[in-house]
């Protein structure tokens, strides 16, 4: 298992970008939006994970809800995986409840399902599998 | 910049230890008291990075009132440095409030120091200098 990313809600985007390029140092990899998650992501590069900024285009967007009045929150960690069908599978059989039961499409192409926090202690996990753009 | 963690902070800390090793895959990598942050550490391998789960020891312990009613909630996220003072340094000088103005220790032997979550809209950010222990 390792951290493919972290994903960060944010209020406002470029405000965020700013502070994580300009002044900690980062370097924006992508920036596209994701129709299906109701979000702007900017993500970038931190080694071989990524640092996803995450801004809710709804109103009514549940992660609207869960930032409150924070700037930016700590919304999720994706952990990469190399077959997101099998894992899945295996998770359900041992009695993990799961968000998707079957991947769907995310940030970058990638295929993705989030575990169910009742499951997680409580914390958003997403499962990950890079699909190669090459 | 790479994620050299992330912390989540915990209330049994055995529990989601099983949940993270027997359930999810992770293989434990060290676990320790770290008396300076009043903390339980387990370190849990993921590629170059590590998740941190932190069981607060203090009844009174700030972690804890982070935490509420939550059995575990992603507390921070670590950026690894290779030179943790200059980079302190450097965002000093940029007007980056900091909580640790030199580097502490921190798990695992290692350097760290907080950022002020004011200078990073909301969300705590560590920086972290590994310290060879071979």
């Amino acid at each position: 298992m390792q951290i493919d990313h972290i994903g960060i809600v944010v209020a406002d985007l470029d405000e965020t970008l700013r502070l994580y390029t300009q002044t900690l140092g980062f370097e924006q990899c992508y920036r596209e939006t994701v129709i299906d998650q109701g979000v702007e992501v900017v993500g970038l590069s931190a080694g071989d994970s990524i640092v996803e900024l995450l801004r809710p285009l709804q109103p009514d967007s549940p992660l609207l809800r869960f930032l409150g009045q924070a700037r930016s929150k700590i919304h999720h960690t994706a952990y990469r995986v190399s077959d997101l069908p099998a894992k899945l599978a295996e998770l359900k059989a041992r009695g993990v409840a799961l968000i998707d039961e079957t991947p769907r499409r995310g940030a970058h192409g990638n295929a993705i399902a989030f575990l169910h926090p009742k499951s997680t202690n409580g914390v958003l996990v997403e499962l990950c599998q890079r699909i190669s753009h090459e």
